[in-house]
């Protein structure tokens, strides 16, 4: 249990860039400082191959450096960007990242929240769905795509905007009757906005549209047949789709190529998300693109500062459209 | 910092299920331990509602329960399934995982062990590339795919059977003449074995054979200029391709449409790894699946073993075959 060569601490960089204890603990945690102070330290970091000692810093000043992330799993394609930009924030400024899969289980999350208090992370990023989970107060907990009350900011993407633009894009390439497919978790969230945005972007385009939406647990057959009933002589009373996920999109992309129907010849399609082919390949469709990145970057900020009077309770960033393949652009260009 | 009511202790759960102490520790740590024991101690913390503090455990008995994960991004679909399941298998011993993304960075991963051996975790799972790569050997390590040497337990796929398998599978499905397409890292790892497995089923079974291999940095258009080499009147000379991963089969499969050849009906196409799209849907192509679950659950066991004499330097995990729309399965059913 000796140490043969003792460690470099947090004095000796100070001492070996000339500045501040204090100046070297900022730098150290991510704290704004001065540019030519951060050079300065981060190059005597590098000199002495100072190693930030997180389970010594958590044990002196309360603090682990450990973010916990709540996350159904991290094979949805949403997710797993999702857990890699939020990884990347907090690697950025030395946190480290519990991951927790909850596989929609609800106790499972409320079980990670108490398991979270007891092993004192320093805050939770939670992208969940127990409609009974109760956060206390006193962890630092930011939610993504779900507001959970006042004090505890929730960041988002733009859906109800999402929804607009998914409207106006279909009536720009030309659409005049259209439909929103939706599936879903009956639980109040910001993803529920795209109808609301899709409703107000088709009332003022005047586009026809038509919603069909899916209770918790009916099948996808569902579509089918809605689909079905407006097929009339081979074609489609929609020239257009706007589906509440890629994922659904994938799906409704395949039911109208068995009922005879051309993507995006006969009807367009747009779904939401922004997901590509094996994760950085194209577009898995024409879609409404959320912001990983900066939707990562802002949950990180958020819980990390300080001063919690500064936190918003619902931040919502912008979307764009990308071209997919689903839509008819190609031939316009 | 007064507590109101005291948590219950290890020793009340000992007490309401009437067994030993350590019979309590076993069960809370995941060790053997009788159904009986398991089914009394369970039944009391679900009654006293007993938590595991892990942080104050860890600082008692040297110990964390948390293992750290290195691997190069979480949306690369392999990778995305590897963390899940290695989350899935690393909960169910009440382990915590903390998530290291590399992106490839050779030094990243390096610190990350140097911080990992900071902070005490209790062991590294690590998916990595850096060559120089320096793993000490009082911290236990598991590695994925790539032999670090006989200390270090490494557990893959069994690549190169699954090399063979696709040799196997594209002359069952009555293919001639056959290519191998693969680009990766010029670094010696499990994956590699799956040219020399192919080339083994070719010459088992008799077929024709060629290989094209990138190396590290040329274009993925190389390919483009080796299959138009071998187009003679619209006829491709091979009637089956493997190619070294499910993406790599996906960029082939857009390059051959573009040469005006279909998939499956002109030439078949077998890709590996047993991506599905959005991560839960089909398969991208027919593959050769890699037992995801089965590699993560072992990682986990080979990894908090206690026996490190048990601990084998290489395992190889069976692999399977699976349909995915570029063979012509179809056509024979």
């Amino acid at each position: 249990m000796k140490k043969a060569n003792p460690a470099p601490t947090m004095k000796d960089v100070a001492k070996e860039a000339g500045v501040a204890l204090g100046t070297v603990s900022k730098v150290v945690n991510g704290l704004p400082v001065g540019d030519a102070y951060r050079i300065r330290v981060e190059a005597a970091i590098e000199k002495l191959d100072y190693q930030v000692n997180s389970y010594a810093q958590g044990l002196k000043a309360n603090k682990t450096y450990t973010v916990a992330v709540l996350i159904p799993n991290s094979y949805t394609p949403f997710f797993s960007h999702l857990i890699y930009q939020l990884n990347m924030a907090l690697l950025k400024r030395r946190y480290r990242m519990l991951l927790c899969c909850t596989d929609y289980a609800p106790n499972t999350e409320q079980e990670y929240i108490n398991m979270a208090r007891q092993n004192k992370v320093d805050g939770i990023i939670g992208l969940t769905y127990d409609p009974n989970l109760v956060v206390d107060e006193d962890i630092p907990f930011v939610t993504i795509d779900r507001y959970l009350g006042p004090n505890i900011p929730c960041v988002a993407s733009d859906n109800f905007a999402g929804g607009q633009l998914a409207a106006e894009k279909l009536a720009d390439l030309g659409c005049r009757s259209v439909a929103f497919l939706r599936v879903g978790s009956s639980l109040t969230n910001e993803p529920n906005k795209r109808r609301a945005g899709f409703e107000n972007g088709c009332l003022a385009r005047h586009l026809n549209y038509t919603m069909k939406i899916l209770e918790d647990g009916e099948s996808f057959d569902e579509f089918e047949i809605f689909l079905r009933s407006h097929l009339h002589d081979g074609r489609l009373d929609f020239d257009g789709l706007f589906c509440v996920t890629d994922r659904l999109a994938y799906f409704i992309i395949e039911m109208l190529e068995r009922m005879g129907l051309r993507v995006p010849e006969d009807v367009q399609v747009i779904g939401f998300d922004g997901v590509r082919n094996f994760g950085d390949c194209d577009y898995a469709c024409s879609t409404i693109v959320q912001p990983v990145s900066e939707i990562a970057e802002l949950c990180v900020q958020l819980l990390l500062q300080d001063d919690s009077s500064m936190k918003p309770p619902l931040v919502c960033l912008p979307v764009r459209y990308a071209y997919g393949g689903t839509t008819r652009e190609n031939s316009r260009q």
